[in-house]
């Protein structure tokens, strides 16, 4: 996905999603909210799909800057990173890359924001592999 | 912004706040997230801007539709709505477009969700000012 920073981690998905939210600590992120997607799926439409969690990750330093340079860039946090069953042994864990987001919005003052953000996810990512 | 679907609206904050909730529920939109977001960056940062909440909109038969066509689309979910005060009589209320959000991915099979997503926020935002 061109969207997206994206591993591959050979455990199973509750342990990853723990794993995801050190790692995403470690970087200096917040987990702002939660949404257990194959839950509330379940929930609302009785549908079953593979465990999903959406983790709402922000750093706020970098909100308060995107926000300064981009008074509209709210629609764009928190930073989601999603921690997906793959199957029992398997889970990818995917993150809206912010470069692409921010190439949206076509302002350049949030470049640095934007590879700041990047370089953490794509650092916290990586260590779940390491 | 031509990633956002926005409209102004001559009321304070807070009441557009509630407003926004309601229009969302009437288009069929459950609020999974809230993010107060200038009261996160006061608590982390002393920092101090306009009262703005980011509502995490989800409805959930599109929801399932799009991770249906695009596995990866988790982390574009949910829609993010906006609540900002502009000043203490005049609130703007922002939305990413669906439709742009999901040019990102490439998949022409996401087209009709996103249509129906985009529509459904066209609306809710309407309501505010009618």
């Amino acid at each position: 996905m061109g969207y997206a920073l994206s591993t591959t981690v050979r455990r199973p998905f509750a342990a990853v999603l723990d794993a995801t939210r050190s790692a995403l600590s470690q970087q200096g992120f917040g987990i702002l909210t939660e949404i257990d997607l194959s839950a509330t799926l379940k929930e609302k439409l009785d549908a079953d799909i593979a465990p999903q969690v959406i983790l709402g990750a922000c750093r706020p330093p970098l909100a308060h800057a995107a926000l300064k340079a981009e008074p509209s860039i709210g629609i764009l946090l928190p930073c989601n990173v999603v921690v997906r069953a793959h199957d029992d042994d398997t889970t990818l864990v995917e993150a809206m890359d912010p470069k692409i987001m921010v190439s949206l919005t076509d302002n350049e003052n949030l470049s640095d924001v934007a590879s700041d953000a990047h370089d953490r996810l794509t650092a916290a990512l990586a260590a779940l592999t390491t």
